[in-house]
């Protein structure tokens, strides 16, 4: 067999113990708000039909950042998900059979050809929760709420959740400013925070919108307030416009249940997504220049392009990755626990009494449901102890024949140095407690 | 936005909530067992380098069964990943930091272009526990009593592991009958249970061994006996051949640290694929005609194509979705729970106090972990007890005028029928109790 240089294709990477113990902490936290919230898991395929997800994100996500590739076997083009409401939406399109609201999360990843910076991999974790069925602002407050919630489960503090409205913006620049393809307009406007204001003044250029039209538009964007200023501000402003009141009218009715002050109207958030058509949201951590750490918001009209009838729908997702960078810098999470190991047991002899001793004692700590491991290597006692402590294992048992004679093992406490001598019968109740 | 028909690659397939509970459950049971026998956590992506992967697998899985595609922006080829063993080959040969034996675990899907049957998709979820470094038996002993404890845990009766090893298929097979390509005879064996012997036969015939030679193929993989006896047999017919000496060696400790009934020898296991080196295992269910339900073995060759030098390894995968199949089929598992949902909150009248008491109420029990949903559609409340039965919820809480003013909630048990008034202040507590 010839020898390959070990490599990873650019922009993904792997995951070590101590970077999935903590993962799948964070993980199962965000899982638990979203139960406690009603939400049932749901699971698709990682590979969808292209035609399934074609026209859903926008040409640069169709064309650059999508992973399309034929089948290597008949006609068909394939692609891997490029987020999870697309599949959703296709989902709901091919099981029929729930009452509506159909609550659902699923945590699974995605595949995005960017470029790779911090907390941003080709190959990430979306953690989403969607309603389907309601068009009513309960169920954008009610997405509202577990967003927040689950920030605060996590421990994160300074999250504020941006809010804006699609139908706000359709007013404003369709109607008041006159222009005839938004969704340009809007991906433009959604770069801010990566290229900046002379950045975005630049793409705007670039797609024909004129120095005075622009300048109106940076002076719009620059909106952001406390949501019922922002929407006084906008009623006096822009009160005569049918869209920009029915957006104000939701957000409105969306406040009156969440009831939160970190939620704040930001005219700059426009969501780069083609398929949204009214409340959108974005969560940010104050202070830190990491991007968004979740976003959503409603897409009324995606499902019917599967089922031909309208079917509303509103939701959330989670960036795993960033919220985990995020939490690490905050000093809210860390990943010093290495492994789940429990206990190690060093085999001080080689004599089969002793040897068989140990096995059963491994045995019975695991029916006990205590992580244990052993010698698998035929190492000397003292390389076993140096394999428990690089392990960072909490608790090393000692066995010799000292301890097959007495009936007793000998334990000991690596975080406090302690050493002591446990009868057998007591071992699994004692190392409960210790552990 | 046109209407497009909604559709799933063949041979993929969504889960919906009654499925994913269940297989949450189950993966769960399976994790726990791995992290009792200290294994931890690891990931690796999806997408690998068709290079990292060529040849490991044998010819036909790479060419007929590997999703390969090229990179859509640049010259590399990918696949998506085939199984998680070459993977964890590739992850040891890049983090070289691990003290050794290495021992993960790795819950993930894979992805291979078969025909579609029962409990066999084309993404499909393997749980793999390996040991990174140990040449010895000791390795593939904690190998198989964690095999063996995943499927007791599960509650699945019947399960057999069958053993063979490559050095006496070696001894036997090159050595004693001449064959000199043995993959492909391996193969052909590998598919016994699919084609039955004389498809076995036939497909021996067609890549060229001789009528004499399939005779003895055929008497030789006959032989299926408890390990001991097995063992026996083998020192009398080949205790002349060093390759079978060392097999049957190695699976004589492996027994005696095991002991197990459940583990039995069986000529005709050969699996089909490249890379393993010594004892290979494979889990079936008396009785059920599904195929395995977990395999594996020692592979100690298969690192070495990254490092250049050599790292014994060992291992086991658990097939999710037979496991899961199995266990229906037997009743130990059942898709009755449709929801995690505990309480449906019916709100009888849309005034706001009555709105603000219920909303409260919902908050209340959310962050006392229970799972709530309440009426996001502007429903009547006979439409909101109609959702909450359909969707099977075990409390509906009814809130109303006469609770707002009394302080009371109505509560309602949906499988015993009872109703009952209960204090606001006790809500909670009382709603643990019966849940």
């Amino acid at each position: 067999m010839s020898r390959r240089e070990p490599a990873i294709p650019r922009g993904f990477r792997d995951l070590e113990p101590h970077e999935m113990i903590l993962r799948k902490e964070v993980m199962a936290k965000i899982e638990s708000v979203f139960r406690r919230y009603g939400f049932d898991p749901i699971d698709t395929p990682a590979v969808e039909l292209f035609e399934i997800l074609s026209g859903k994100y926008g040409e640069e996500a169709e064309n650059k950042l999508m992973w399309r590739f034929r089948d290597p076997w008949g006609d068909r083009e394939y692609a891997l998900r490029y987020d999870l409401t697309v599949p959703l939406a296709r989902f709901v399109a091919m099981h029929r059979n729930f009452p509506l609201p159909f609550k659902r999360y699923h945590i699974a990843p995605v595949w995005r050809h960017e470029e790779p910076q911090r907390g941003r991999y080709r190959e990430f974790y979306q953690c989403d929760a969607d309603i389907v069925g309601s068009p009513y602002p309960e169920a954008d407050a009610e997405i509202l709420m577990l967003a927040e919630d689950v920030y605060r489960e996590l421990g994160i503090e300074g999250v504020r959740i941006m809010i804006n409205d699609r139908r706000i913006l359709k007013g404003i620049f369709e109607e008041e400013l006159g222009i005839r393809d938004p969704m340009n307009v809007y991906r433009a406007i959604d770069k801010l925070d990566k290229i900046g204001l002379e950045g975005v003044r630049g793409d705007l250029k670039r797609i024909g919108i004129s120095e005075t039209i622009i300048d109106k538009i940076v002076n719009i964007i620059s909106l952001r307030a406390p949501l019922e200023e922002a929407i006084r501000d906008l009623q006096a402003r822009y009160g005569s416009n049918q869209h920009v009141i029915e957006g104000i009218k939701h957000l409105e009715e969306i406040s009156t249940i969440v009831r939160s002050k970190n939620i704040v109207f930001d005219m700059s958030l426009v969501r780069g997504l083609d398929y949204y058509t009214g409340p959108i949201f974005e969560a940010i951590v104050e202070g830190i220049k990491i991007g968004s750490i979740g976003g959503g918001g409603r897409y009324d009209n995606l499902i019917e392009m599967f089922t031909g009838t309208k079917v509303p729908a509103t939701g959330f997702s989670i960036g795993l990755d960033r919220v985990i960078e995020v939490g690490l810098e905050l000093g809210v999470f860390n990943m010093s626990k290495k492994t789940y190991n429990q206990v190690y047991v060093v085999v001080m002899d080689r004599d089969s009494s002793v040897f068989n001793y140990a096995i059963n004692i491994v045995r019975d700590l695991r029916s006990n449901g205590i992580s244990v491991s052993w010698d698998l290597m035929r190492r000397s006692y003292q390389k076993q102890r140096e394999y428990a402590r690089k392990l960072s294992v909490p608790v090393i048992l000692y066995i010799g024949k000292a301890e097959v004679e007495s009936g007793k093992v000998t334990i000991y406490i690596t975080t406090s140095g302690e050493r002591r001598e446990i009868e057998r019968d007591m071992l699994a109740k004692t190392l409960k407690e210790i552990l």
